[in-house]
Order: C-alpha cells, then sequence, then structure tokens
C-alpha cells in the first residue's frame, strides 16, 4: 500500500560509519543499520528507501521526491547539517508525513555548536544516543503513529 | 535477578497528564504510561520502580536510592526541572547505571527556555517528541543495551 | 457559591515579612496581610485560602488542589521563585482561573536576575511595588472580573 | 487642598483605545477611562488632570509641569515611550512625588522588546494587565499613600 | 473612488534629501521625489499625500489621520526612526491597509544599529537600495495589489 | 547587445513554489514567475537566464559563468542560502554588475535566523514581501540603471 | 563675520538646571550657563545661538537651520537623547561645521544605557564631568580650531 | 554562651560525600567533616548544628531557624542550588550572622554554569578547592571574627 | 612511497584567483599556486592531488577519498566554507594524517564572521595572510614533520 | 604651595606622538604638549610633573607616589591601558585628589574595544577628540575647582 | 628542608594596604601580613618569601623563579590582575606545585569585571572575603596538603 | 644593507620553552629557535635581533626601537599578550614595517580567550601550530616578500 513508504537519510559523513571513530558512533556500518531497517520494515509490511549524501542539495532534492510518491514519514540523520542547513529544514516544512530525527550520540554532551538543530524546529520526533537503535525506534513510532491513525 | 531494575522518574505537574493540555501531551494518563511499562519490563523479565514528584528533593533521593538497591537504569522526563536542576544532574552524575531522558514533546518547537537541559549534559540517550511511547523506546534502549554486555 | 474561592500562595521567605528589611517590604506580616484580604474577600461573599510555604514542590501541589476544588482564580507571590520556577510556570499554565502576579517591592529596581518573572509568562495581570496593598488590588481585579463574566 | 492633584498621562497610541484592537486592549475608550478616574478622585476629594499625546517632548513638559503646581502623584502609561524614552524617565527623575505605571496588557507576554521599561526603574509601583482597572487601582493606591503619610 | 488614497511618510532628515552626501542618497530632491509620485499615481487613478516630518509625534499623528480617511495604503521611508521607534510601530500596527517601507540605501551595508527596523514587524513589504525608485516600486506594489482584490 | 543580459537565479526549495504553503508564497509557479521575466525583459530589450538549484554549489557556478558572458546584473532569490552562504555572498563580491536580492515573503517578520542575510552585505537593493511582483520591480531597477548610465 | 555662529544646543530636562538633584548637576541654571557663553563668545567676537527643547524633533529642526546661516559649529548637549536617537546623529552628520558633545555629569559612572552615545559617532569632541565649565572649554575648542585654519 | 552557635549546612548530593567521585570530592564521609567540625568547635567553646538536605525548602527553613536563636554564624555548601537558588540567597540575606561558604573542589575549574553563586551575593567570605579543611577554615574565620568584636 | 601524498583542496571561489579583486588576493591564478607546489613536492619526493571545487559535498567526497588511499595530509584552504561548514570539519576530523589549513589573506582583518574556522578546530597548523607563499609553506610543514618521524 | 601639583600621565606609545599616524594624532611631539602645560601652570602658579611610560607599573608607581607628595590632580591619558588596566583603575581609586582623563582622538569613532575606558569609572572628568588642547581644558577643570574650594 | 619553601606574592596596589580604603581592606598593612605569615611558618618549619609587586613583569619573573628554587607552593593575591592577565595564569601553569589564591575582600559582591579570574583557572584553591586572615588560612592549607603526601 | 634587519620578538612565559610542557610546546629551548633563525637570516644575508622579556613594557620600547633603526620585519610570538594587550598593537600599528605573528600551538584548539589576538588585527601574516618551524616560515615570508618589491 502507498502509504506505508519511509525514506531514511543520512548525511554528511555518515558512510564512513564502522571506521570513523568506532568508539564513539560504533562499530555498525551503514549497511548494517539499513539492513536492520529493511527487516523490521519488511516484517510490518512497509517499505525503506534509504539514502546517504554528503551533498546538501542532494539531500533536499530527495526529500522533494518524498513529497511527490506518497512516502508517509521520513527518518534522517542530518549529521553536522543537522546545525548548518536551513535549506534542509525547509525541505522539511514543505513536507506533510511525519519526520523523525536521529543522533547516534548525544550531541548535547558534545561541542556547543553541536547543540543547536534547524530540523528540531520541524521534526516530530527527536531520538539521540540510543546508537544505531535510534532509527529502529524512530521507524517503530512511524509505524505505532500510522497504526493510531 | 538484582541487575534487573529500573528507576522510572516523572517529574514536576506530570501528575496532571491526561487531564493538562491534553491536544499537546495526549490524552493518557500517568497511571497508562506507567502500566504499559510495567507490562512490557514483566514480559522482559525486568522490574520497574515508578515515582511522580514535584519536588525537587524527593527526585534526588530517590536517584540516591538507586544507587544503592541495584538499580540498572533509570528513565526520567524531568518536566520542569529539566531546565532549572543543577542538583538533579548531579545526583544522575553519581549514579553509575544508564540514563535516559524522555520528553513527552519535542521540547526544541516550544519557548527558547525550554531548549536546554541540565539532565542531557548527564544522559547517555535523549528521546523527545514520541508522547508515551518514548518511555518504551527508552526501555527498549535499556534493554538492549543490557543484553549486549 | 462554588466559583468564589481564590488561593493567595506566598512564595519562599515571605514568611518573614515584617521582621526582614522592614525599611524594603513594610511593617506588615503575612498574618496582617491575610487578614486583610480575607476580611475585603468576606465582604464581597468570597473564601480565600492563604498559603505560604519555602517548599516549590509544595506550592506546586498547591496550584494543582486549586485545579480540581473549583477556585477561581490564584493571587501568586512567587517571591524568589518568580525567577528560577520553571516548574510554578507550568503548573499555573494547568490552571483554567486567572492568576494575578504580586510583588511587594518594584523588583525592576533591584538585582538585574529579579526583572525575569516566569510567572508573567502566564499571569493576567501582574502589580508590583504597591506593597501590601498590591494583594488587596489583585483581588479588586479577581472580583471585578468575576463581575463582569 | 493643593497637595490632591494626580497627573494622569496616556502615551502614544492611546488615543486609538476602543477602536484599535479592542480583543487585546478593549472596548473602553480613553474618554471612558479618564471619566472613570475622575469619578473616583472627585469621591475622594482628589482632583486629575489627564493628557494624551503622540508626543515624547509634549508628555516631558507635562511632567515639568506638575513639578511646578502641587502635584502629588503621576499616574503614566508610556506606551511604546515605555521601552523607548529616557527622558521621559529623567523627566520622572526630577519629579519628587508618586509615580505609578500603568499598561492595559500584560507586556511580558508580548514581543520581548516590550519586556523592558525604562520608566520602572523610576516608578513607585508597576500594574499591568488589569486593563483599564489598573488606572484604578494605582489611583487607590495614590490615595492610600497620601492617607498614611 | 475613496480607497484610491496613499500616504507618502518621510522621516527625519529626508528634508535634506538633495543636499546631503548626494554621493550616497542622489542627487534628487524630496519635492522630485513627490512628484514622480503624484504623477505616476495619477495616471493611475490615484491620490498621494505626501507629509515629511522630523518629528515622530508628527508622524504617528499622520497615521492615526490615515486611519479615518480611508487611506488605502502606507509607503513610509522611516529614516532614523526605523531603528528606534516602537510607537511609529504600534500607530501603523492600528492601520488596516496596506504598508510598504522604503529605503533608498541598503541599510544592511551601513552600521549595525541600522540593521533592525522596528517597522518591518509590520510592514507588508519592503524595498531598500534602489534609491529614488524604491518609491515608484512601492506604488507599483500598492496598485498591483488593489488591482488583485 | 551584448549588456543586456540577466540571470536571474531561485535557491533551494523555490522549484516547490506554487506547492508548498500557498498561503504564505502564493499560488503562482516559479515557471509563472520566470514567464513574467521573460515577457517584461523582451518588451524591453533584455535577455533573461533563470536557473533554480537546491545545490549551493551550482549556484556559485552559475555566478562565476555570469561574470564571463556579460552579463549585466543578478536578480537572486537566495532563499534558505541567504542566511547561511558565505559562498554565495563571495562569488557575488567577485561579480561586477548589478545584484538585487529579492524574497517573496517579508523574512523580518518570520524566526530570528532569517533575520540576517549575507547577500545584503553585496546586494545593490533588497526587496522583500512583495510576492512575485518583487521579481519584476528588481527588473525594473535593473532596465533602469542601465537606462541612466 | 559669518563664520563665527555657534549654535549651543540643549536636550530634554535641561531646562530644570539648578533644580532637578543639583548635587549632580550643579547649581547653575540654563540662563547662567548661556550667559556663560554669550560673554566669553562676546570677547572673542563671536555669536552664540542657544536653545532647549524636550522635543527630539525641534532639535533636529534647529541642526538643519544651523546648516543654512552659516554657523560655524555646534556645541550639543544630547542629555536623554545621547542614548537612543539616531535621528539627531543623522541630522549632525548632515551638518559640516564642528561639534563638541558635552555632558555636565562623568556619564560613564551612572547606570549602563547611559554609555552609549549615538551622539559621538559624529562629534569632533567629547567633554563630561566638567560641570558647566565643559561647555566653556567646549567653545574655548571651537575658537581655537577656528583660529587654526 | 549563646553567641556560640554555629549552623553548618550541606547542600543536595553531599550525603554522598566520600562514595561519589571520590577523585574529585575525596574520601572523607560527610560525618567525618562534622567530627572534624564538633571537635574543633567544642575546643574553642563553640556549638555546631549540622544539616544536609537535597531539599531547597528545608534549607531555607534552617536558615530561617538560625535567625532566632542566637545562631552567631552560617557556614554553607550550597552545592548544587549555589548557582540555582535566589530563595537561600534571599533567606540568608534575611540573616544578620557571618555568613561563609565552602565548596570542596574549585569551582572555577568545572564547567561554566558552576561559575555563577548565587550565595556569594550575601557571603562574608568564600572558600573553595580546599577539600573538607574548607570547612575548618570557614569555622576557624568565625571564631577569629568573633574574638575580634 | 605511498606515504608520501599530499591532498591539496581548494574552496569555493578560489578557481577565480588571479582575477577576483588581485589586489587582496594577488594576481597568481590557481594554476600557478598549483604548479608550485607540484615543483617543490617533486623536489622532495612528494606527490600532489590539487583539487578546486564550490560544492561543499565534492570537497568532503575528497577527504574520504583521501583517507583510502594513503594521503599523509591534506593542505586546505576552506575559503567561505571555512566559517559554515561543520560537514568538512568531520570529514577532516574523520582523516588521520596531518592537516594544514591556509588563508591567503589575514581574515582577522576582515569582516568579523571571517574570524571563526570550524576548520581551526582540527587543523595542525593555520596559516594566513602570506598569499600563495603560504601553501608553500605548508608544504614544507608537511614534509618536515614527515621527515621527523 | 603645596596643593598646586598637577601629575600628567602619558600612557603608552604616547612618547611616539608628531611621529605615528600625525593624521590621526597631530604633528605636535609630546614635549610640545608637555610645554604648553608647563606654561600654563606656570601662569597660574601651579606646578606639573609629567611622565610618560609603556610600563604599566610605572605609571602605578607615578600614581601611587602622587598620594604621598601632596599633588591635588592628576591628568592622564592612559592611551591603551584606558582599556585594559584594573591596575591604574585601582591605583586611581586609592588617589583622593581630582583625575581627568585625556583622549587625543575620539576613542568613540575607533575600534569597539577602544570604546570601553576602565580610568573612566574613577575619572572626575572625561575630555576625548580636542586633540592637544584638552590636555590644557584639563588643567582650567583642574585650576577652576581649586579655585572654588 | 628545601621542599619546606612558600612564595607569597602580592599584585599591584597591595602596598597601599592599610592606607587605601581600609573599611573595605582593613587597618593591616601589608609588612603586617607577611609578619604573621613569616611567624606561623617558622612554627611550622617552612620558609616565607614575599614580594609585592606593582609590574606584571616582575611577578612573572617571580614565579618563574619558583619552578627552579624548590618552592612548594605560592600563595599569590593578584589583586587588579586577577581579572586581566593570562600571562600570570600562564606562568602559574608552568609552576607543579600547589597554588593558592587570595583575595582580602568578596571580590563577588563588587563590580562585574572582578567577577572573573584567569588565576582561578589554575589555583588550587580559592579564599576570598576574610581579610588578612586569608592569607593564614592558605598557609594553612599549604602545610597540611604537604602533611599529607 | 640596513632594510635586512628583523626584529623577533618573544612574549612572556617563553623563556620556559623546552621545560615548560614540552608535550605541547615541543622540547626546543628558545637559544635553539634563535640560532636557527640566526643561522638562516645569515645564509640569506639578514640580520636578526632576538628579544624574550615577560614584561609588556619591555615589548613595546623593543618595538619603538626597531621604527628608528631601520628594522624591515617583526616577527612576534605575544604569547599571552597575544589577547590582551592594545598597548603591542598599538606600538605595531606604529611600526611600518612587516609584521608576522606567529604561535607555536594551534590557538583555536585551547581556552575560548585563546582565540582573540589584538595583534591579529595588524599583521600581515599569522601562523600557528606549526611548532618551531612557524618562525622560519615566518622569516621565509619576510625574506621573500622583500625580494618582490
Amino acid at each position: 500500500m502507498i502509504q506505508n513508504k519511509v525514506l531514511v537519510l543520512h548525511g554528511p559523513n555518515l558512510n564512513l560509519l564502522g571506521s570513523r571513530q568506532p568508539e564513539v558512533y560504533g562499530y555498525e556500518t551503514l549497511d548494517d543499520i539499513n539492513n536492520s531497517l529493511y527487516e523490521k520494515a519488511a516484517i510490518n509490511g512497509w517499505d525503506i528507501k534509504a539514502l546517504q549524501s554528503n551533498h546538501e542539495g542532494v539531500l533536499i532534492d530527495a526529500i522533494h521526491s518524498a513529497r511527490e510518491d506518497g512516502t508517509a514519514a521520513i527518518i534522517i540523520n542530518p549529521a553536522a547539517y543537522t546545525h548548518t542547513s536551513v535549506a534542509i529544514l525547509d525541505a522539511l516544512n514543505a513536507f506533510d508525513g511525519k519526520v523523525i530525527e536521529v543522533h547516534l550520540s548525544n550531541v548535547h554532551k558534545r561541542e556547543s555548536f553541536r547543540h543547536h538543530s534547524y530540523v528540531s524546529l520541524r521534526a516530530d520526533g527527536v531520538i539521540a544516543g540510543l546508537g544505531s537503535q535510534g532509527y529502529l525506534a524512530a521507524l517503530d513510532a512511524v509505524i505505532n503513529a500510522a497504526a493510531q491513525t
């Protein structure tokens, strides 16, 4: 069914997951995370499209596409663009579905410029510091919310 | 087994849940939330102790007790004390287990004085805006983390 | 009649009234102030419940009770909690009646940390610098407003 | 008797009262307010002079006159000049009588640039959010203070 | 027809146009600008009233008059009062028609205290840096908007 | 003639015009706006090249091209990049022609992070809040300025 | 000779000199000060025009007149407008002669909002804290500077 | 003799001393500290009352009691309430005896929110970073001061 | 040998070098600079890869490649992205080699928003204001450091 | 007579007067200035001691000496130490005579870090922007004040 | 024994102790304070070297000497340099022994620029407001700490 | 030839190089650094004068001397005075030759008060984080610049 689509967006540098500072971000790769999501989605009858990009414009284009292909929700880890991209915020503002923002680490314990999130001004929910499990919790939230409406 | 204890703390005014601004905080009462937690914990062989208080000191005392009775994790919705209580932060700093901070609404969309959290300086994970499901996601995180160690 | 109840809350240190810095706060005691209020209320067919506490939680509990016992209005001098208590603000936000904030002195003439009031974000009216007469003016405002509806 | 004079000053745009945003400022006109004040003053043996001006200089000139004609108190709603006029503050600083600052709405709930008042640095008392009744409460304060000395 | 009136307000020091720093503000005088506006208005069947004053109160009085004489729009170059006059903002807030703010130079390239505009909090449109043509563009905007309704 | 070229740049998310929040940005599409510009330009013997991109780098590349192909002016609506892109500012700093910055809505009435514009530090003129007519006013300004030199 | 004219401007509340807080501002009246200036000017073959006003616009108008009647210098004590009037700064910016700013008291020892002066951004010289002698020192500076050119 | 009473107040979380981060706060317990104080006081003919509480209100109540039972001095380690409690400051302001503020660690080397102390606005002396010896130095100061008067 | 690779990254607008504001940035082109680097590197047995891009994402991708192809050091002139790109900082944080940040001009003498550098939070060395020689000094630093280990 | 001594202190870099940026500071040397002062002082029966130093400590030592040798006033141009030296402020605070602060240029027109003066917190009078004449005006002020007492 | 040396440093203006504002700093001279320290040190078998200077460089030189002559601890009252000297902080950072910072008055009750201490970033302990006894308490702390190791 | 003189200034605490925190500043002594500079200068026909001082005034005096003895350039590591000395900035402003600022470590990675440099407001070039090689790179820059003119 068309409403069961979720777009999962991974922001800049997340392609390095598993190799960059694993003591901070864990040893799982982005493929590991995506696979867990595909699996959980499949069980619940949902369809996941996952995309990673280091290019702000590519992420914006993807959000625009989601407006038109019946995507029900966006799970986004905006990484560094969390703190600097008004353009991604504006793209999400133009998306009508649910938006869940995920961060692998607890950003509030890091440098102060990482404490502010433009995306949080639009997100319905925000999950930080749960590692890769945060994505699964986000998917749970999307599925549960859909079940309630 | 003794390591399977979780303390769930609800801060000031949360006793009003279900009756205060339900369009913001939902129609569930605190008992509803606690019951969902008891249920999920029981299934997983965990033990939950839940406490709500409008008194900062009572919450601190409860955190101190958790240090001594083998509690493995604290799930805390500090409500208004999120933004003002260095004392609760210090109490949590003296607790060695996992700490997950939960907010029913996305605090980043509210008044600016609600954007800063002292508790986030200690929390392992932070979940906001998922409504009562946030507590269950927090419990999931606690159980999963325990399973991995 | 049940709508004629007013809760008068006096915040921390106000129990010292009459003995603490009388040149700033006047020579009247809290009992003097409460008695004037009782008297004026009685004349107008209103019922006053007055409470002083140095405990933030006790003040919050009292506001919660007022939600349930048909109290029409709260007159509150939050004293030092004016500037630090988001929790009292939240409790008042959950109260549907009229809220009048009273300060004995003109707080704007004192240290800069006394210029900001969390309670003012909720209060319908604010009276400062009129000494104990401020409470009577607040009661006037409550009675008049009730008369107009 | 000469000491029984009160000057009531209404700042810029208050001539529009009753027609401008009545849902915020009420349906009463400035004449209505002045008439209530005249009436109450008369009953108490006081004399009121009321003046509205959109010109900062005119308001300052009026305060200067009050220094010389035996005016006992000034009740002032400085409106927009509350936040910008050091000159009115200085004029009031040169006036020896009582000064009560009145705002129809609770300015602390409006834009942040309305939270600071130069006039409050001089005012003996400040009343906000009580609508037109605030003026009467101010007059009460003036009369009572005079009675006590 | 009565709806075709536009009030053009020029703030302090603009009477000096053509003689003050012509390299910044151009060689046109205020009369030149007003004449271009009269001409363009006449062609389009509109009526312009233009006023320059160095007195904040005179500008406010003029805005009040516009509320009552059926003026459809105000084109205002508040000059120095742009940055300091809450009173002009409040007067414009009480005006129901269209408001276009015009600045001859690009204020964002000048001293930082010229970057903030109280009038912009009310203006429908803002035009800066187009020199005297900015006024004509503002008139265009007023005429076009009227044509669309 | 070669000097009659204008580059019109539309920043991120403006491809959604007409479908995103039409109550804020109007019902016109970007094609509608471009067509009005083509039409007006043609009448005046000017040539327009219009480009929209969600990619900061693409916008910069386009500005660089304009330096070399004899473009006389750039009309740019930088959208979200207004507030975050020093790189676009630098590219415009390297362009010698006229630069007019256009915003559909009055950005000064929106969130505070939208009040600052890097592009305004370079723009000759800034037009905000006139909707799609702002682009035409910008083109007028370009044509008039060229006529005067 | 026409170049020997000096305009002396006294800002708001200075008409009260001698009666307002004499322990701060001294016992001399404005007439005393003006007379000393007239006297010293006469001896040196200069002509003084002195004006006090509580109206910002009147002060601006006077500065404009000085541009046209051959006034060589302006000595101005802007009083409260020192800190709030961009319009007076702009008027002085349009005056080509010498500008000396005078304050009776040392403003840097008073409230922090009195530490900033818009007029100082234009003044050639600033004298504070010398009491009425500051005006005479300013006149000295004007006369000496004229003698050197 | 009645003047020889000292109240020693320990703020929130100090009950954990000896077990919480001993590398920061040392291995001594609160009992150890209190015993050293009792001992030193006894030798000098002084009487100590020591109290620890995690409840702001309890600490305030204790300060109030000290006003009435002839306590000569208060030695207070306000811990986390140092930085957040205006109410404790106000309570101490109402106490006429000597107040010495003690911190075990040098708070100026910790997070920036620990650099500001409300209590220091009232304290006669402040001692930080001397560990438990700081309390004894505070008692010395109290005893010496009493000896000198 | 594989460790002798250096990646030289030139950020946005640097492709204009030699033609943009040569009085600020010098008359050398980017090719001139790269050629000097190639030459010096060749003499020392090092290998240089140089890349310029106006696209933040392209720069990030290049840094990621350097992690995997044995590049020993990155010399980066982030240009405008210096001040806005947390994403480039994060990419560099994931690179283990030496990082030298180069600016042609002394950024501390320019606008205040150019005084902060995200890249400096990661860079081992920073060189500014030495013109194109700064790149050669950076290469020296890389070569010397390698020689010492 | 012993009370007729004045200490004139010139701060760092003022030894360069006449050679450093004469377009800003004038062509007079420090000797020229001191000679004018000696001359004027002699005429009035006063004694001047002048000292220039680039060493903060030397200036402080000189102020201390002035406390003990009956110096009636200090005229000080603290130059760069104006903005950074709390130690000179403290030394002046310990001096009982008159203190006049002099700056050759109008510091308020220069970089913002030159707008704050520690010395002004103590100075009786402040003179800026009158060039070397400022010193003579300061001496006038000292002599006149002495004449009045 | 060589480890028993303590350097006592008194910063600028402290040579005036006993004569400068004795109501703030007490009537004791620096010699009185040093003598008390010599005496207490002698009793405990310690050796004190005391130095006062108004010269920042002299204080730094003394700290450097202490690194080389086996000094165990530095007791420093940096006076005005507390708030401005990064150089003294750096010198202390290079000293390995114990550092105790002493202030005679409670600096937190004075002007806000006296609330920040660079020295506190290095000091092991800080004592303020105990008058000259603060030095003795500092010496106690040094002696006790040595006894414990 | 006279133009070939370079003054190398080392600020406070740099005499400790090699012994203070060598893991941060390296094991080289100041003599080692100076010797490398002498050697490189000699090879290139340049003359170096090197000076270290902990006294701000001594450094200023040295800069003044350089103005008069034909010194072509100053290489300065202002150390702690980087952040606090307006007086050194002013001295350098009076020097017409080239100024290169050198820091051994990357100051942008240290405490925030080390991020601002007064000297950078004058320096032609700034080099940080290259250790002692930074001085040699600075000398290269001086020699190269001289070769080009």
